[in-house]
């Protein structure tokens, strides 16, 4: 398949989730959301789960192009932003949607090697790219020289997920958990001297 | 049903439950772990929907009853007290099955008001629970009279059900989010004063 097939399949398979979730998908469904033949999927994948193995696969991919350059002047700016990206749906229409297929996905993961392993892949990507700012910020003297960044990433991993769990099973807004972990950088990772320097005295909020 | 029943039932279903997960369950599993019938239990209830959400009621019952009175002489111990009781399973053979099928039933909850309601009691209860014993920590000069019990609770809620989520969906050991949760304690939420105080200077880890 050409790079383009395989988009448009990933976005047929996206927009399949948000429309029938991940118990009730078919594979027709995703066909009927692509300009594909069932058939033609059914050549390239072995069945849903081997198809849904490639979308977590594409969705770590467009989160390592998403996350690889987040804004910001500072490596604490560029934590906020980072955030700021993964707890803001890139589709607000459907963001509702989507998170519960993925939390379905995510309870899925224990009967499923493969998926579990994807999911591992994006907590490990996560994971690497809060501790690498972390490390940063306490180079730069923006984070306490305490603060230990391997254990900062675990936190905060468990964190993002904490969220999106919430926000899918008891609709509590995502918001909610994006001005949590803003104030958790500010009031935890910062160090004294950072505060109140330059521009940014760490008042920050989810309304950015 | 005589309280003895339910208690024998609300048995049963756990026990079916970690046996078979939440998809692949029927009422026939939850019969056969039982000395009902299908048709008594058929007769009491609507269907596994049904019998699922009275479920998830009783676990909320036997959640207020064992953090009722958690033990230990300040609001800070009892605080991590808690966090010891919500994070270590009571059963620890069936613990991965019960923790798959709860996450299984969180990622049902959009598509189920009953259980969502559910959800969103356990969350309150938990959310108060934590809440009281970080006003009670101010108010003893344990915690900083910065804190905002309420953001505190909030934010601990997010990190319980984030512990629960990478656990069942990608091996992450709980102890991990227990001791993350001792040291958010310690660290961000112990006034200065209280650091060094008494016997207990704030090193508590997750083997406790």
């Amino acid at each position: 398949m050409s790079d383009e097939t395989i988009d448009d399949l990933m976005d047929a398979t996206y927009r399949a989730l948000c429309k029938h979730g991940y118990a009730d998908l078919t594979m027709q469904d995703i066909a009927a959301e692509s300009d594909k033949s069932k058939g033609t999927l059914h050549y390239h994948f072995d069945g849903k789960a081997d198809l849904l193995e490639s979308f977590l696969a594409y969705l770590l991919d467009r989160f390592e192009e998403r996350t690889e350059s987040v804004p910001g002047e500072t490596p604490a700016d560029r934590l906020h932003a980072l955030f700021d990206e993964l707890l803001t749906p890139t589709d607000e229409e459907a963001a509702a949607e989507f998170r519960t297929a993925v939390l379905e996905i995510k309870a899925q993961s224990p009967y499923n090697e493969a998926y579990r392993e994807r999911l591992q892949e994006f907590d490990r990507a996560l994971h690497d790219r809060i501790a690498d700012l972390v490390a940063a910020g306490i180079e730069a003297g923006q984070f306490r020289s305490s603060v230990d960044p391997d254990e900062t990433a675990e936190f905060l991993v468990t964190v993002f997920h904490g969220g999106q769990t919430r926000a899918a099973a008891v609709d509590r807004p995502l918001d909610r958990t994006k001005a949590s972990v803003h104030e958790y950088i500010d009031a935890v990772l910062r160090s004294d001297a950072a505060v109140g320097e330059g521009g940014d005295d760490g008042q920050r909020g989810a309304d950015e």
